[in-house]
């Protein structure tokens, strides 16, 4: 599918927070898609959207401006595809509304990810996984569906892995982050407590996910069931004074012994799973290799790709495992907003739009 | 030995640097030392220290402002005990040339610190490795020598897996560090290339030294010899924008399974080396525990024991190893000039001042 | 008064905050004043100090750890001088009400700043209005009274200015701020909304603050009337990305020809308010000038004095008026808790405290 | 004009340092210009562009990377145009050669600037000051000529002001600058300077500038003589942590008593000099006026217009002249390379390209 006759309406269910006004961004001008609905919570409903969000992800477009924000509330909301972008305080209930209601939910909260029956997909690594919606369509009785984003940190280190564990097998990843504050949202992390620091935790289980999400994504489905990949990861997350862009520094022992400059042919070389589809949020590049010694950094390399592509540099033997790498994505694109939309597109292209819709 | 008749007068090479004016303000009001001597490069010499420096470390002793630059030149020096800051480029012929001319030269360069008869020390750690300084004068026929510090990073990571090296046996480390710009000295790092920013890299073979000084500092001296401690160490350095404070996540596999709990009491229960030696420079804890979850941070915990205490917080099962955990030290204080004067008191406590200088 | 037979209980009302908490820091170990109560809103009562404040400003004195937290009500506090932390949607009316419960409020808050009856002090500028208390208690008929802080900006400003006013008198000031995020408390500025920017606004009249309170410290009180003095300000208010520290740049028309020389020689030679009177949160010198081309700096100069001392430099003629300068100060200590604490001690040591409590 | 048989090579002198990088960055892919040379120090001549430039503007363009760089000589350049981003240590006898040897300089350098005969221009104001190089021809004997690009904070503040200074002239300025870092070029400002910190200084008599050279771009050519404008400006600048943008806060007296109201329709309602111009750089709008109250601000602001657009904001009252506003805008684009691209643009569009070179 290359064009469409017209577009297809879309809705944003948080969409006045930070994610939301990523989604709301990135959704501008978008060939497949409007944007027909913005929902959020029960305190904005009825303002118009310009006055319900302290904007601050550059110029509101202007077509978004003057839309009525909406409760998260299926009645409310007529657009097949839903993207959520709800805090997982709220999310689980409202998703699966929307699900049950019959629409199609791509969801960045951390609700349902690990659900055995929902599709945790990065659509460059995994795009075989989506075939689950059957399941859980079956098991639930919806005719739409959820389809989970991965962690914005497990996005990105998911993305730099792929390629290793489809060419070698990967055993164990010690993996550092450095992570933007664009990834707690806004307000989110006080000036107070970063400005010229660090600080070695983020709240919400961000290594667990991390730990766990990766290996879903990187497992098979067989028989209706993810297996998830046999690695083993050690997460440690650290919030740093940046904007956008998380880092992720990782050593990797891989399934049999691999010269850093494999991984570097290997990495380089890597065909992802939609080559050759036009998804039109699909960077020319899911992965570039830097050579330059001093990179990647987030605040240069951000936004490649229009910050869909992840960057890799710093590829280098280890002196435990195999191989030494540092990848870099933009956490609040790459990571959540933009892979969503991907995903959508991916949903769309391969038919799985809700039969009452035609396209 | 707790008194001194008279300060013994000490000098700084190198003293217009940014290391150096740690130095310089460190020994301000020492109560051992009296800084007798500034030196720096030739261009420097002759003029007053308060002109020669461009001064970035808080208020400038008003005792210093006045001294006259020297070369760095033995001839030019009379303190028998010399601190150096200099720059590895020049470091390694001019701090033979002071061992040589008899004195105790207290190096923060790189140049001499894996030779196998100059003693690599942190007091707390290590201090039984200072008897290899008698091997080297033997060897070198000097009649002073060189003690060295390690690199920065490498005494923060060292300092915090001494207990367990001692406790358990260390048998791999993955580390990640975020490291404060002030270790790149002064100018050093370019605002443009920091600020909002990570890098991914620090020059001069950071992660080597890591990799290498650990081993030596937690080895133990035998027939004079050091014999490195068997772990291995996989570092992946980052620079943040932080003034002071380095920050090392690790996560280890020690010699025989242990949980966190053991690793907790073992770390706040570690008696130093010196534990019980009136220092002046000696914090009253070596090591801190933190229990707040998102603790240690450079800003807020750089300058616990007057930069002297390296402060531990995070730890926790490691899903790979045994345990993982983030220490936080003063990279100019504990991880150079302080260390340094720490090991110049303990020195002069032993007794190893050259004969010729009585106290 | 140079020494008191057993400490004078104080309380901090708004004590979890930002300001607060510098309350409680500078109230640890002062040598006249005991902190005997912490007060906050209702949602803290009840708790332990260290459980309800989420403590940002360093190490929490030990001996505050376990005070546990009152309500903001004088039935619930014994203390007879009490120092007011409190936001000014709530500080009005419970500040009224421990005046007219016989204490002696020491307030940060805007609320009764411009009250005609209410002395806005700078010990070192104008202790002399405070004899206003006399009136504003005969008026209210209140045994205690309220001593108001001028904002933070307001204070380091009017420091500056004020051995001019003396001196020449001040015609009109133009006034640029550069302010540090701590002014807005905790969490205060976002991080996504300042890092690596500049905001040119401040909420809660912050321009009119600096230009209605400046005069009315630099006035004069007669017959138990303040009148201002005569000079007019315009400020233009900036958030920086700094931790702590106000910087202004003033250009000042004086009341005759001035030249910066006898500017520079002004400022050096003021002799405060209170020189020779022993109190102990004075500083040494309340205004300290720079002859380096480039300072004052936050960063480096905000502690000088404790933070209690300005520093001001960049003294040079005005191509429009005649002088212009840059002054620097601690805003949450000199330009709130610390300028508070001290006119406390000038009260007690000018024989203030409510006839019923016995020092 | 509106199109071009051919590009018109041009050249980059300084090409190598940061605001020569900006300059290669614009001309990539420019409608109207080729970059034909690079040229920089000696001690690049003769390497690849992208081996001599440390590149810190993002992507380097592919067309340029392997460019020689050639040495800063008349002789080793064949364009017509030559974009001067030299040193002042340099700028002033290399660029007298170019304009020699019948090359058309567009210079951001100082050096020549405030020269009689050497026309200060920003094309949106004062486009009717280019005939002035008609003069410097005659009198220095060049077939090329000298055009100027005012100070980078001096441009931002000149376009805020010029639509005020026609409409009700302009009797006295205060303004106030927050300076980005790259405005210091590369390395620039050490990070241990600014981190967390403001410097109320910028080296090279940046007040000076602003205050002589906004009179001048403000002025009139009559009889081949500048007359500069009668305004009389007080200037204080300020380095802050940004990246890119200055923020110019300005409080002016105009020539007769003018309310905000006014001041804000005159602002919106200017037509600059070049309005109706099809000229490749010039922004669809030079100036936006802004009405959140909390705007402009340098990293929210500073590309709009790709960089060329100037953000005004906060226009009110002003209780000592009439009228205050913050103005922002690009340091390196709006304020050097692209002002002086836009130069070069109009001076091509208006026939001043040398007679030998046909366009």
């Amino acid at each position: 599918m290359t064009s469409l006759d017209r577009p297809i309406p879309v809705a944003v269910l948080g969409a006045t927070g930070a994610v939301g006004q990523t989604f709301v961004r990135l959704l501008a001008n978008h060939p497949w898609f409007a944007l027909a609905d913005v929902a959020a919570s029960e305190r904005s409903a009825g303002k118009a959207y310009a006055e319900a969000a302290r904007w601050i992800a550059g110029e509101m477009p202007d077509e978004v401006a003057s839309l009525p924000v909406v409760a998260c509330d299926p009645r409310e909301v007529s657009a097949p595809i839903v993207f959520s972008a709800l805090d997982s305080s709220v999310a689980g209930d409202v998703e699966q509304a929307f699900a049950r209601a019959g629409r199609l939910v791509l969801t960045n909260a951390r609700n349902h990810r690990m659900d055995p029956d929902v599709p945790l997909v990065i659509a460059e690594v995994n795009p075989g996984h989506l075939p689950l919606l059957e399941v859980q369509r079956l098991r639930r009785k919806w005719r739409g569906g959820i389809v989970a984003n991965g962690n914005c940190a497990a996005i990105v280190i998911t993305m730099a892995l792929a390629p290793l564990e489809r060419a070698f097998g990967i055993e164990r990843v010690f993996v550092a982050t450095l992570q933007a504050v664009s990834g707690a949202g806004y307000p989110g992390v006080p000036t107070l407590d970063i400005l010229g620091n660090v600080i070695p935790y983020i709240s919400g289980g961000e290594e667990e996910k991390i730990e766990r999400e990766a290996p879903k994504m990187l497992g098979a489905l067989r028989d209706g069931v993810i297996e998830p990949a046999p690695l083993r990861i050690s997460a440690q997350v650290h919030r740093v004074p940046v904007e956008h862009g998380h880092t992720a520094s990782m050593a990797i022992a891989l399934g049999r012994r691999v010269s850093p400059d494999e991984v570097r042919e290997t990495l380089a070389g890597w065909r992802s799973g939609i080559a050759g589809r036009a998804l039109p949020s699909a960077p020319r590049e899911p992965l570039v290799l830097l050579d330059e010694r001093d990179r990647p950094q987030p605040r240069r390399d951000v936004d490649r790709g229009a910050g869909m592509t992840v960057s890799i540099g710093r590829v280098r033997p280890d002196p435990i495992g195999d191989v030494r790498m540092v990848a870099c994505g933009h956490n609040t694109v790459r990571g959540a907003a933009g892979a969503s939309i991907l995903n959508a597109e991916l949903l769309v292209a391969d038919g799985w739009l809700p039969d009452d819709y035609a396209t």
